[in-house]
């Protein structure tokens, strides 16, 4: 099995590093990482590295901006890595801080690490344990702030909607 | 036929148990289940239900969240959607529930399982029954919350418009 | 020729009765129908009435409702029918009737019926009098409500702009 | 060489009939027209003149309604003609004039027929001249109404930003 | 290799020749240069210079305008320059400018010409030097105005968010 990592200078945090570590910690895989100027840049970086790398799955790593432009490039670039994903059929696990997301630099930092750390727990499941991804269907996960958890329909379900 | 299931960690219900549940009331035929984080992974996995694992349709299932981002995440997963089924000439029944779609939780679980339960008899009458849709066809059919209904354009037609 | 008629039980009229209506009073053509739940399924279905059963072109038949998450659905559904003509080479007339469109449920079943009607017009144009629409060309046609008709630059051309 | 024009019956202006007039007052060449009902249409009607009439660009002409719903229909068509050159790798020259560009009727029709021959002169130009086109490039050249014109970053570049 | 430069007329400054420039002083390459009228028809240019001329990467410069129009334009056209990097494996990498990012003509005239330039150095480093950006990563680069630069997450990580 072989990750791809793929990030930008753009971001002010070496989400990578992040990603690279967490992966080690809980498998030993190959690494391939590939650095690219911004996040629309990444969809055909990540299908680089999954058709002529021959990456398994690929980590896609950016922090969009918070003026209106950026949001609209940050849907560019996720509308691209959906469709790299659809002409692979392989999983490209996108991994986005948008810098309105957090009241501070320090909690931007620390959200883009615990985010992309989080997700490289989900691309070790999706690769080695699927089934532990089934086992947490539907309860609420959340990746950087905490799970917002599951609900259900209560005792006797809905009643006189 | 093999009906597949592509549900995620991130809906605060087990939506994927709903569907599976409604179908085998219905029918008896293979069930693949494909957890993914969130929706932006569906479109990749309904792809490789469909072409990987041999089903013949496949459930989307999710719970986007009701902020504005959560709005263009859902746009670019379903937009991944069609692009799924245009690849592959099968359907991907999308059954998406937005948290602002309910006031309160309980009332969202409920959302959430009913609308694909009855998802899930549409799934059924595609594979099984395409008839009995074209007779529902033009009557205002909704999935959850109670029908439009039908409406016609009265006796005589429009007059002075 | 072969037509094919693509629909939903999501609207609340029985658009395929008049468009099948509107064609069979023109010419005699074999027409192929097919019911989906939504516009969102219908991009896959019109490919598919395309390619698998054989259709030159196809009408694809749905009503949006009025809230801006259906509004994005039928965004979306526009799209994956702009998609699904690159794909084939053959024409999809989109004929969408917005629930906002008319102020009462009466006008709205009119409008949908007169809009299917007139669009049958242009299938069959499309079909056997390509011709009859470039004399057409360029003259404000709309299907429903009346036609905004041509405009001209007038004697002498632009004056002083 | 061989030139399409698609164009449709929704136009108020007949834009065909300008950029016909434009191109045969330069070149000789061969023109092959085609007629949609909407902008919608423009996508396969462009991908069919190159692909079975052998048209080796097109010119694709429109007339967006001045409502927000046409507003979407017009970045639908013109994102489908985009993918359409993608896929064909030749030029399809989109000239759409939004009805709210003009202040009144005269105006917008000859903004129509103005814009619609200056592109023509551009679709000369990809064929013919390209170096032309080079020798106008960062000009601020404009299409209806008058150019831009360009600007510098004045002597000694940019002081103190 | 060979570098391809897709430009427009309606660009108000001449940002390939900042970008042939600052491409010249760091490498001896081969450059092809491609003038279009506007961003929309940059899509099909960057890939006829990838597939047609040999290119290995492109840049695709263009300045879009203030209007909502405007923007709409710009999304479509960068929207296509990622699908067409997806269809080929190869880097686009787009030079926008937007008329509203200076706030008189000599400053966006400055932005233009040193947001190329910066990018022509993105290219050569993609080209020659991928390491260079890897060691780059998340350190916050902008193109034209200052760098953003790094932040992390402080002494002891994040404490009680």
């Amino acid at each position: 099995m072989k990750v791809g990592i793929a990030d930008t200078t753009f971001a002010r945090v070496d989400m990578a590093r992040a990603a690279i570590s967490a992966i080690k910690k809980e498998v030993s895989v190959e690494i391939v990482r590939y650095t690219v100027p911004g996040i629309k840049d990444l969809p055909v970086a990540a299908k680089k590295l999954l058709e002529e790398k021959g990456c398994d799955i690929v980590m896609a790593l950016g922090m969009p901006g918070a003026a209106e432009k950026d949001r609209v490039c940050a849907h560019e670039a996720s509308s691209g890595l959906i469709s790299a994903q659809l002409m692979t059929n392989k999983h490209i696990i996108e991994v986005f801080v948008h810098e309105d997301e957090a009241s501070d630099e320090r909690t931007l930092a620390w959200l883009a690490e615990r985010r992309t750390a989080e997700h490289a727990l989900n691309v070790v499941r999706l690769l080695y344990y699927p089934e532990k991804l089934t086992r947490m269907a539907g309860t609420g996960q959340r990746q950087g702030y905490e799970d917002a958890g599951p609900i259900d329909a209560g005792l006797g379900g809905h009643l006189g909607h």
